[in-house]
Formats: C-alpha cells, sequence, structure tokens
C-alpha cells in the first residue's frame, strides 16, 4: 500500500527514519512492560503527532485517512504498542483539523482550533480518556457538576492508551443538567489537580502501550471547556460518523503487523531454500501467507478510499444516519478481513520460522501477543456483537438489496 | 464495484439491459446441458462482444481491464456459462486492440488490426482453441506442416469454451520447422474445410459454455496467417504478461457468481427477520458473507488498479520477465481470494435460502456448480501448482524481502 | 470405521456384495432423476432392510447404533440418495425393535411387534412421511378426524424421502379432540384409499432418494391405530431421545460420501505420483484430507459409542429430558464435524482430481452435490439454529460448567 | 474422556487433588519465568511420576497410552509447562515398563527394569536430552569415546524440558566405532561430573517447563551403560514405533488447555447470559468451540484406542516398519486435529471472555502462549514436513487405496 498523498509520503518517511530505533525500544519496552516514552517523545519531536495540523500552524495538513492509516501502519511495523499510542491522539487531531478545514464554526470549532494550534507546535499529546469497565460509550459514570462556575469532574476511566505520555485527556462524561443527563465532552489538561495517571496497564501484548488507568478528582475546568452532547445513554446513530473516522486508521495497525511478520516469514523461506527445497508444509504455510496478505490489502485500500471520499473534505454531522452507518458495516468488514489476516500471517511466519520465534523476545513473540487486542478493538462496540451489527445494517438497507 | 471508465459503463449498461433474458436463457441451457446460443448472438448483436474496438471500428474502445473484468462479472450475475464463453473473446479483442493501441507495427501487428476492424463489425466471434488434454499450453500436440504454400493444421483441442458459437478458432500449434518445432499461433476460420466443433461438453457447472472438443483435420491456411513464437516445450517467462491479461478478467465470474448468490442470501434473510429474530446462526452465515465478499471486492479491485496501471497501455512483449512474474502472483493470490470468497458466500446463500435451494433449478443450485470450474481454471497454469508459483515468484525477488 | 456386533458385519457384508450394483445404478438414477427403484428392492429382498428386527421374526437382530450408522455408511459410499431412503426405514425399524427388545408393553408395543414382524418378513417398506413445508415436526397441518370409528386423515407431506418405494407411510397428524388439538402418530399403508405419492422430486442431488411429497386424501385408518402423543404444537424436550436415534445414524452419509471421496483422491494422488513429485499445492489438499477424515472418524465412534451406551437397551421414554438434551447436543456437534469434513474432503478431492471430477456424471460431481443436503437435515430442526441450540444446551447445564 | 483402567483413574486423581497448587505455582512460574520446582516435586512425592512402574516396584502398573494421555491432560489444564516437564519422564517410564512386562530380555531389558526400579521407589526423575540445535533426531552431534573402559561423552543438547529437575539425562550421542559412526542411546546421571544444566529457557510460552539447554562436558559413564543402536545418520523407519509412543501422550497438552480454556469461555457465557440475550457474534464464538472440542475428543479417542491396541503389550521392536508408519499417521492426523482445535478454542474463549483475558496474568493469555508450542512438537520430526509424511505414508501403502 502507498501513500497517495505528498503530506503522506512525508509523514511515512518521517516514521521510517526512527523504524530501527522505535523497534529496540519496542522490545525493551515489551520486556519491562514499561510505556513507549522514548518512542512517544521522538513522534512528538519529529512532528509525526502533529501531521495532521495545518501547514501553516507546524503540520503537514495530512488529511487522507487512507494516509493517516498508513502512518500507523508504518508506526505498527516497529511497534504495534507506539502505534496504537499514537493512534487516537493523530485521529483526534484528523477530527480537530477537519473542523478547521470545512469552515466549521462556533465555540467547539474555536476549541478544535486552538487543539489543532498546540498539536502543530508540539505542545499537546492527547490521551483519549473515554472508556471504562463495563459501560457502554455512551453511558459514561464518570460525572461533570457545574460548581461556582467551573464544571467538576470526577471519574475513572480505563484502556486509556498513551496516558502515561499525554498531556491532555479528551474524556466524555455524564454532566448532569437540570432537564436531566446529557453527554459531554472535555479536554481535561494533565497539569489540573486531580488528575492521576495510574500507570497500571499489564496486558498480554501492547505493553508499551500505555493503556492503564486515568482517574478524575474533582478536577476543575473552566465553564465553556465542555461541548454538551445528546442524552445520556442514548446511542446516536449520527454519531457512527465520528466512530468510524476514528477507528479505522486503527486498522493501520494489524496490517503493520502482518507486513511485519511476513517479512520474517520471507526471510526465513528464503534462508531454507538455500538449503534445500521446501516442504509442502513450507509451501502451504507461505501461499496461504500471501493470499491473506492480498485479502488485507485489498479490503483496506478499498475501505480507506470509501472513507476519504466521503469524510475528509465533509463538515462535521453532515453524514446522514444511513450513510454512517454504510461506512461502519464496511469499516467492520474491512477490519475483519485484516485482523483475520494478521491473526493467521503471524501464526504462519512463527511455524515458518521454526523454534527460534517461540523465544519470549522474538519480535513474532511480541506481534502474535500484540495483535490479540484486536478481539477487543473492534470498530464497532461492543466488539462480540460485530456480526449483528453487520446484519442489522444490511437489513435495514432495504434498497441496498433491491 | 464500479467500471472507471465511460466505456466500460456503456458496456455494462448493455449487460444489464439484456440481464433478466441472459437469466431465463441461463436456466434453460443448465437444465438442457445445450449451449448459450441465444446468449452469444444477443452479446454480438448488441455490440457487447465488439466493446473492446476502437470506437471508428465500431466498438466502444473499452480499455480497462478493470472495467473488462465487470462486464465479465455482470455477464456472470445472469449466466456464468455466458460470461465463461464471451470471456475469451473479450480478453482476446482488448489484447488485439491494445497491439494497434500502443502503435505496434510488423505482419502480427496487421492481423490484429484485421481482427479488430471484424470484430467492431460484429462479424467475428472468437474461441480459444488452445488446451490440450494432458498438455501444458508449451506442449501443444496439433501440429502445423507447411505444405505447397499453405499451413495444414492438425490435431484436437479440448475445454474450448464458446466453440458452438464462434466463427473463428485462436488455436496453438506445434511447427515442425527444419530447426525443430517452434509454437505457433493461427487464428483458423470455422469455414475451412476439415474444422469440426464436438459439442459434447457435459460439465457439472457451465452447462451452457460449449466447453467441448474442436477437432483440426488438415485445415489449410495461408502462409502468411501463422505467427512463430519460442521453440516448442519451453516456458516462456514473457509470456506471463499475455496469461495475466488473458485470465485476470475471468474472476469477474466468480464475483459474479457471489454478488448474485449473496442477493438471493439478503433476500430470503429479509424474509425471514420480517417473520422472527434472525438465530444466531443465521447471523453468522449472513456476516461471514459480508467479510468474504469485502475481501474479495478489495482483492480484484486493488489487483485490477494493477493491471490497468502496467499493462493497458504499454506495448505487447516490453515488459519484463521478472514484473510479469509479479503481476501472475497478485493475479494467482487475489484469484484465489475470490474463488474462496464465492464459494463461500454461494455455501452461506444456500444455507440461509433454506432447502428451496436445493432444488436442481433453483439459481443457488446451479452456481454452487458453475463456481467450482474455477477449481480447473485458474490463472496459472497448472492449477494444482499455484500455491508452488507463489512462493517461486516470491523467492525470486531478492529486492521484494529486502 | 468397524463394526462392532456380529449382526452388524453381516449388515455391512450383505450392503457390501451388492456394492458395484448399487454404484452404477446411482449413476443412472442420477442423471435421470428416478427414483432408486432397483436398489431399494435389492435391499429389501437382500434382508438388508430386515436386519435390525429379531433373528426369530427373520431379521439380524442389528441392535447397535453404531453398527447401524456403518450400515449406512456403506449405503452411502455406492449411493447416497439409497443411503437416505433406506435410513429412515431403518432407524423406525429399529425403534421398534428395541420396543420388544426392552420389553415395553401396551397398544403401542403390539403395534411395534407386529411391524417387526412384517420388516422381518421383508414385507414392509417404511417412509417417514412426517416433514411438511413451512411447518415444525410439532405443529403438522394435516390432521386426523375420527369418524364412524375410523380416522380419516387428510394433508400433504413434503421431502418424505423413500417415498415411491415404501410399502407404508409412518405419519404425524394433528388429531382434533374434544380436549383441543395433539399430536398423533399413525402407520398408513399404501394400499389405503387416498394415499398419493406425487414422485415430483426433483433435487440438485440426492436424485434417487424420492424425496418428493405424499398427498392423503380422506384417508381412512382403523381407530386403534393412532397413537396420541401430547398437545398439538408443543416441542416436546422428551422427545429429543427419539429424534437422535433417528437422525444420528444418517451421519452414515456424509462419511460414507466422505471415504468414497478421498479414495478417488487418493487413487488420483498415486497416478500423479507415478509421473513427477507431487506439487505442494497437491501435498495440501491430501494431507488437509486426511486430517478432516479424522476428525470426522473420530467425532462418529465417539458419538455412536454414547448413543449405544445410553440408547440401545433403554426402555423406550425413560430418558431424562436434561440427558436427551446432552445426547442431541452431542449429535449436532459431531454432525457438524463430519458435515464440514465431508464437504471439504469433496472438494479437496475434486481438485485432486483435475477436470475429469467436474465431468456431470462423474461420481465426485455426484457426491458434492449430495452432500449438501445436509445443510437441510442436521439432526436438530430447525437446522439453521443449531448454533442457537448447542449453546443453549450448555447453557442450561449449570454442573456441566461446574 | 474417560479414564479406561483403575490404574488410570488413580493417577487422575492424584493429579486432580494437585490441581489448585499447580495452577497457583503455574501463575507464578509463568511470571517469573522459572522452573515448575515445585510442581515437579510434588508431582514426583505423589507417586504420579511413578505411575507407569509395576505395583510391585511402588507404581499403579498404568499401562494404557490412553490412560497416560488423560494424565497428561489433566496436569496441562492446571499446567502445561509441568504437563510438558513430566510428559517425557511419563512416557520414557511407560516405555521402561514396557519392556519389562512384554519379557523382553538382555542387557537392555536389564537397564529398563533397574530404572523402573528407581522410578517406581519416587528417586530417579529423567530428563530427555536429546534435540540439538539444527540437527535431526538420528545425526546428534553430541558424542560418545570409549576411554580407559568407560564411555566420555561430550555435546549439547537443547530444548530439554524438565532439566532442572531431573535426577537423570536420557541422551542419544554418535558413538565413533571402528566401522563408523553408530546411534547411542544412554543415561547419564545428573551427579556425574561434567553435567551443567543452563536453565536458559526463556520461552514465549511453558515457562515453567525448563526447556533450556544441557552440556555435557567430558561425562564419563560406564561400558556396559550404551546402547548401540543403527548406524548415524540413517533416519530407521522401525524407529517410528518408539517415537509414536512417546509423543502421542504428549497431546494430551492441547486437550488440556482446550478443555481448560473453554472453562473459562462457558462461565463467561453464563454469567453474560444471565444479563442479556448472547449476541449471534457470541453464539457463534460458543458453539464453534463446542465443534472443535467434539472433534479434538473424538480424534483423540480413536487415535489413542488405536494405540492401545497395537503398542501397548507388545514386546519392543516387533511392529512392522509399516505398521508403525501407519500409526504414525494416525499420530500426526489426530495430532492436528487437537493442535488446531485447542488453538482456536482458546481464541474463541478469549474473545468471549472480554478483555479481562487480556490481562498479562490471565489463564488464557497463558494458555494461548502456551499452545503454540505445539507448532514446534509435533508427532512427527522435523514438525514443518508433517503433510509430506502424511501423504507420503498414504502413498506407500497401496492396500490402503485398493
Amino acid at each position: 500500500m502507498e501513500a497517495k498523498t505528498e503530506a503522506g509520503r512525508q509523514a511515512i518517511s518521517r516514521v521510517e527514519a526512527l523504524t530501527e530505533r522505535l523497534a529496540n525500544w519496542a522490545r525493551h519496552n515489551d520486556r519491562s512492560g514499561s510505556f513507549a516514552t522514548e518512542s512517544m517523545e521522538a513522534l512528538r519531536a519529529e512532528g509525526i503527532l502533529g501531521t495532521c495540523a495545518p501547514v501553516e500552524l507546524g503540520g503537514d495538513n495530512l488529511t487522507s485517512l487512507h494516509d493517516l492509516t498508513l502512518v500507523v501502519e508504518h508506526l505498527a511495523r516497529a511497534d504495534a504498542s507506539a502505534a496504537v499510542a499514537a493512534h487516537m491522539h493523530l485521529v483526534l487531531s484528523w477530527y480537530f483539523a477537519r473542523t478547521l478545514r470545512t469552515g466549521a464554526e462556533g465555540p467547539n470549532a474555536a476549541r478544535h482550533a486552538s487543539w489543532c494550534r498546540l498539536i502543530g507546535a508540539r505542545e499537546m499529546v492527547v490521551c483519549s480518556a473515554v472508556s471504562e469497565r463495563g459501560r457502554f460509550p455512551w453511558t459514561p459514570e464518570t460525572c461533570a457538576e457545574l460548581k461556582q462556575g467551573a464544571w467538576v469532574v470526577s471519574g475513572r476511566k480505563s484502556t486509556a492508551s498513551n496516558s502515561p505520555g499525554a498531556t491532555h485527556f479528551y474524556t466524555r462524561v455524564r454532566v448532569n443538567t437540570t432537564e436531566g443527563p446529557r453527554l459531554g465532552t472535555v479536554m481535561i489538561p494533565r497539569s489540573t489537580p486531580g488528575v492521576e495517571v495510574l500507570e497500571n496497564w499489564d496486558g498480554l501484548g501492547l505493553r508499551g502501550s500505555g493503556s492503564g488507568d486515568v482517574e478524575f478528582d474533582d478536577c476543575r475546568v473552566p465553564a465553556e471547556a465542555m461541548t454538551l452532547g445528546g442524552p445520556w445513554g442514548q446511542e446516536e446513530g449520527r454519531k457512527l460518523e465520528g466512530r468510524v473516522a476514528s477507528t479505522a486508521p486503527l486498522l493501520g495497525v494489524p496490517m503493520g503487523l502482518a507486513e511485519s511478520a511476513w517479512k520474517y516469514g520471507r526471510r526465513a523461506l528464503l534462508r531454507l531454500s538455500a538449503e534445500r527445497p521446501l516442504t509442502g508444509t513450507e509451501i502451504h504455510l507461505a501461499s496461504d501467507a500471501e493470499v491473506c496478505l492480498t485479502a488485507a490489502r485489498g479490503a483496506l485500500t478499498v475501505l480507506m478510499a470509501a472513507l476519504d471520499a466521503d469524510l475528509t473534505n465533509r463538515a462535521p454531522g453532515t453524514l446522514s444516519v444511513s450513510d454512517g452507518s454504510i461506512l461502519m458495516r464496511q469499516t467492520v468488514a474491512a477490519g475483519l478481513v485484516v485482523e483475520r489476516a494478521a491473526i493467521k500471517i503471524i501464526e504462519l511466519s512463527m511455524q515458518v520460522c521454526g523454534g527460534a520465534a517461540y523465544h519470549s523476545s522474538h519480535d513474532l513473540a511480541r506481534n502474535m501477543r500484540d495483535v490479540r487486542a484486536l478481539y477487543y478493538m473492534r470498530p464497532y462496540t461492543p466488539p462480540n456483537a460485530w456480526r449483528d451489527f453487520l446484519v442489522a445494517s444490511v437489513l435495514k438497507e432495504a434498497d441496498y438489496v433491491l
């Protein structure tokens, strides 16, 4: 897969310049279970985290979701943890920049503009602190109360990837209003008293992603910092657009893991075939890897072309509910193709590489642990309802079926 | 998947205008095991078989292999037999037109030009009579001897799809020369004395494709009609380019079968879901179909973009051996994605549709028989060596592996 | 798999003596779409249809469900249609004989005894005319009214395999009583006025199985011929025992198809390997077939051992609801292993055998059509709820999970 | 699966009494990467390691390979590392005991008898130090030279599971004789000067199995301790019998991992289904797990019945080469069924259990790492030639194919 824009090519070449260092840090962090501090700092310093900001604000004006996915993919080849940690920052920055690009106005647009400025200036690294254990995205328990002209936020967020390295926390809360609870979104600077990053992530894989808990204990943010959304507890169809844009580039992670794994597999085959004819068993493993890779690249390429066509230059919130559902369906289906392919290619490569790949610090041994995180990070939430969503979405569209 | 060129859109809309009639003929031909005579005649009369000829010669100047594949795909939705019968004519016409387009010169170019003229005028329908039972494409037994200023061709060709409806037979022969046997290619008009079309095809599927034997018994063709190739018996790497261009559009057949089958599946689900909640079993069947379809469309789209980029406007024979091998590898891998997806989607749809789909004349019952022909028509020959080719091709490219 | 009892060995050797003739008839019937008349007559004449009757009544006293499944399996190797046609007769005869064996008493037992006598004397061939289009087994529309001391039965049954060759129809009806509708079971002799066998089966496969409709038009049967069951419309958990015993031996059909298909595959490999080294592609196809066969044989062997232990000598209706559900779960799960394996092995064999297997009258081409009938004949009804049943059954048993 | 002998039931109940402690140690060892010292000591102390010894020598006289596999299976449910470490000791003790049981005579039989005595007395724990990096079992580099009436052994063995806890090392060497090099087998006590256990195992999984290297540096063993085998470098068909007996019980490891994983999966489903209806996605995951489990149990049950029938009471070395090959083929094929099922069931269970299963110290997270070791420990060596062996074995038997 190749970048489609000059901005994409630039961002990818910046990633490639760091590849070797990222790969070494990845091995170390995996072993120790520590956050990818050096990697994230390098991504910030090299401007990779600012790539979506407009050029005049210090970024590359990377607007293509296809290219953004490739940036994530190239990060994942070296370190899936860093890719996951960077991913949410990147898609949020893309989202903020799109608000600017499409000329949206109002307080929310002003906030997005100011964040773009900070991101372009390499002064803001965002962590999406949205998830809570046992809660849907639209039923957060973390709540905000208006006290003395400021919002006071309290609650605990989980699997907040990138939290140890973030300067800001993009947070979803339950806002208690007189007309009942509503969803709210607010950016909380790390320097706010009451913010505590627990650094308690200890996953099977993605060990350097810093996906632990964040606690907010009476954190005060200005009244104008809160964006009010719909009623709390109501899943909003319209919001699928935002979820598509913020989850599809994550598919760069399994794609990058697959590419990286198969590189090991191919090298092993080259070595073996120099010594003796390959066995039928090996030919099967290798050819299946090529077929899986073809499916994954194909599905991802076609998906990202569809998303770029429909989302890249569209003003936020202007996509119809049904079009949002179609995009989400395409994202879920393509996501599964890539997920299955990545898992299978890593398994095939592990076999091709022989026992060496079973050493705890072999890259493939790390990749096979990293990739399983996909089970819990599918585009549609909850991840164990993806089939149900897919079918419901197909049935909803009468015209799709003729 | 959508056409990329205006010519493609035109050709597809011509096919769509015929769809219902093609579908009805398909059912009848399947039952009786008879050739798709009416369908092929309609394709000729409506100019679909001439679509690749230049506009000035009566065609649409369809140059995109992507679009040509979609033409085949739309035919296959209605009748895979007609699609297979038309396919070889179409890819040969594309090949002849490319010779013109790229400004090639010499006797071969002149022949291609004259054929384009006939095809554009709807006076030529080509059957590729190349295969022979138990022989490789590069070791034909059918031979040509120069006698009294003419080539005398004798031999028997097999699985010559479209033979009952063809006006000409594009044939590969063993030419006995004084310096040893060489491969030769010659177009034999059906009116030539000694041509016999056996109409002995009785397949499990593709029953209307007319894929029986053709016998040449001392058929005389003019001396200047023969194109001499390399030595007989030697597989020519360079020729992979031609094989890619002539086999990739055939992937429209499984793609069309998959699209058509899943339409039945979706309709059945809609009906069922109007009566009761779908079972988990049905949700699994339906969601897997969506995932498979996504993989197939993705792989085919990306493949055809690559072929259009590398082949559409390239002069014949100018692709390097190694680039030809890469294109063939991509074609084989994508072909397997599509083949597997089509087979699976038809199986899933049969289950979703319940026992009705098991009636001998249900379209799905025909589709499931038709699609198995793919096992024997893979892009690489022989089809049971596709894994071996794929792996050999990967290993040959040192730089691919770094 | 080998027979466990002497009676089983005898029955199988009788089948094997007929094998070649059955195979030839199978080819003819498949082509013409006609019922396996000669085959069923031979099975009757050779005592194979009477094998479950006690020795003193003319049978072999075959009591093992494992062995009965192998009888069906050996039939299916030669002709899946005859195996399906014979299957329901065989399992009903087994069921009647078990009633005798376990010393059950009452009018139902007397009926079973009289049927055993007829079956042992080779004078009764039973067709199970239970299914109705769009109805569950427990909601038949065919109804019986008591008029002038006799039951008058009217209605239409579908997919009544073996109907063209049957002397009796084992039928389930809705009995209208003063306390509301109940389920009833009755054996209707073919000679009864009003019985019409439509011979309208025209399936994709199992073309010789005679699985068409049977119509009952005011058929009068004696008052004492009716066995009254529970309330109409209520699915009875207890009845799973009967459904297990009557559907598990049908798994002999896919097993036999798999064994037969892989024999073709192995022969083709032997031929090929005598000429040249096998390709990696072929090695993959062949080894996967061996693995699938191992899974299928294993699952079927273990299932039948469990059924023999729990059902063979148990009085009818004495199994607990929960034990019946466990046996059904085991049957469904093993059934899926065998179904998947058989389908895959046939596909693999078709590829190994090359284009010859795609001829409409090749045994593999028939096998691949026959085996798809399994999609609609799974042990649990409805077949597209098997996953749901399996999971519900697992969850129902708290102790199973600890 | 249930034990078939009283001895098997006893051994399993001893394992079950330890289960909870084994499971706790397993978690600790996995985290620290340290050998299962406490577990192996408990297995020794409780007589589990002596179970194959005759009763009169202190064992249980466990003779059934089926039951021995179940002992390994029950160990693996609690700790796959301990199961692997115990496995080789157990199969060797079974092998020694069989020599006694079948009345073999000669120096080798005497050695086996003496080892049985030590094992029964709980004084001997064997490590199989046979493998060497990059070497086949029949081409060891470790060599033995006769010097001053003793064999002097030097070399390095790898993946010597259980080495940190072993009292003896069962070793294969290259014996340099005047007629050329031969294979030799020798038992080296750990107390021998020059033995060094490196404890350098650091695997992705099986972290408590102690599968590191063992070095022999001029280790002297008495002249009579060496068993001379065939010529060095020649793969002996006859030896497949021994390899079957010593590798088949290892299939208890994936089987136990599958059973254990699915227990977690079922628990999670029970919890979820108490709160809400299961999704179609979950129903698919759960039903597939049941089907896979059925295939695995079936294949393993049938395999072990075959091995018990052919090997349990047969004198060593009396099986024909071709029968040994058939048993190995059955073992390889069943092994793949179990391997695939175990991998799939663990993956399915991880998804059913949600994100909790992705914590580094969750049992499923350990199981999924442990089970991949199977890729490198298949019954046939080398593991990446299993397909080739399977097909070669099928083709070798003409009569198998008829």
